[in-house]
């Protein structure tokens, strides 16, 4: 919900409703549950909304499947089917991504060719919203190049939203966005000694 | 995705298939954003294990209509006419709730309808997976009692994950809990003059 009061107005020569409409680069960081998830959240609005979504995930685990792709691809056959809320397209590392042939034993490689194709995707405008989902990490470990990474981002054309997902985020990264939230776990159930349980954790 | 492992097994007589599938209580709360939207992405997951999902809003706005809403609508649509994922019901106190006829002047005697529905609902397990959006507030300020509601959560019967979302959680709500993220705020469009949108705050 929108909630607080402007404090003070910015003299940037902007309306509020230009203000307002400005695109926005999001962070989800900490070590809490609910990053991926808020950001997955995120996409209902944005679906909503009508605006075409472009999901890159930058996972680490090939055979992750999780009820969000499905749950999303299922709202995207939606549109597909009667035009209503937004496009969505789904990319994932773990697959050696959708447009490399082979599965790329290289993370590394991975991450690189990961972020060619969003660069490519930004200068297009091919989407509304585009979730890096657990983008921090190539980024902090120093695989992709932070300072590359926030001019692109700074120049990208028209109105993109960007929603980073992931631990450690570069302080840098987090000095440029507009709206960072930290998860912070006060409580797992893996304290207790639960594992994780479908429906709940994927 | 799954992290971490277990460091301490509990004495609970348990084997860890049934550890693991024990139902949950989660709470999302801080100041900062992403408690409901981590809330509505869980329903995501919930909806591909085709569980039955109860969203209650106890909503200060009545007028309110959030992306999240129409999304989750939609999926549960699909539901309805393929079977696939699961089935979701909507309540919204705003909107006095969908079992009163007349609209509540009292948010309080709102507050305290919505809760006897979750009750009726636990009690014949009419949803795997329950989302209580911004339930603290009624417990927090005394309006329900919070021993009443820990000792309906802690008795409820067979499996039905429980979500409550919302700032200055009770601290014996948060005792109670087997997993508690704090959103933090780092830093916020607000704070530079910007006003919500829709597609991002709504």
């Amino acid at each position: 919900m929108p909630q607080g009061k402007v404090t003070e107005v910015p003299d940037d020569g902007l309306t509020t409703r230009e203000r307002r409409a400005l695109p926005l680069l999001v962070v989800h960081t900490g070590d809490g549950k609910g990053k991926s998830t808020a950001a997955f959240g995120m996409a209902l609005r944005a679906w909503t909304a009508g605006w075409p979504i472009g999901v890159f995930q930058f996972t680490k685990s090939p055979k992750w499947k999780s009820g969000e792709e499905a749950a999303l691809k299922s709202l995207g056959s939606v549109h597909e089917s009667t035009g209503q809320g937004g496009a969505v397209t789904w990319h994932k590392m773990g697959e050696g991504w959708s447009w490399l042939r082979t599965q790329p034993e290289d993370h590394a490689k991975a991450a690189v060719a990961g972020w060619e194709q969003v660069k490519a995707d930004l200068d297009a405008e091919r989407y509304r919203l585009m979730i890096l989902d657990e983008f921090t990490y190539p980024v902090s470990n120093g695989t992709l190049d932070v300072t590359e990474i926030l001019a692109t981002l700074a120049a990208r054309p028209g109105t993109q939203h960007v929603v980073i997902t992931g631990r450690r985020a570069h302080p840098d990264l987090i000095a440029a966005a507009d709206l960072v939230t930290e998860m912070t776990k006060i409580r797992h159930p893996m304290d207790a000694g639960r594992k994780g349980q479908v429906g709940i954790e994927w």
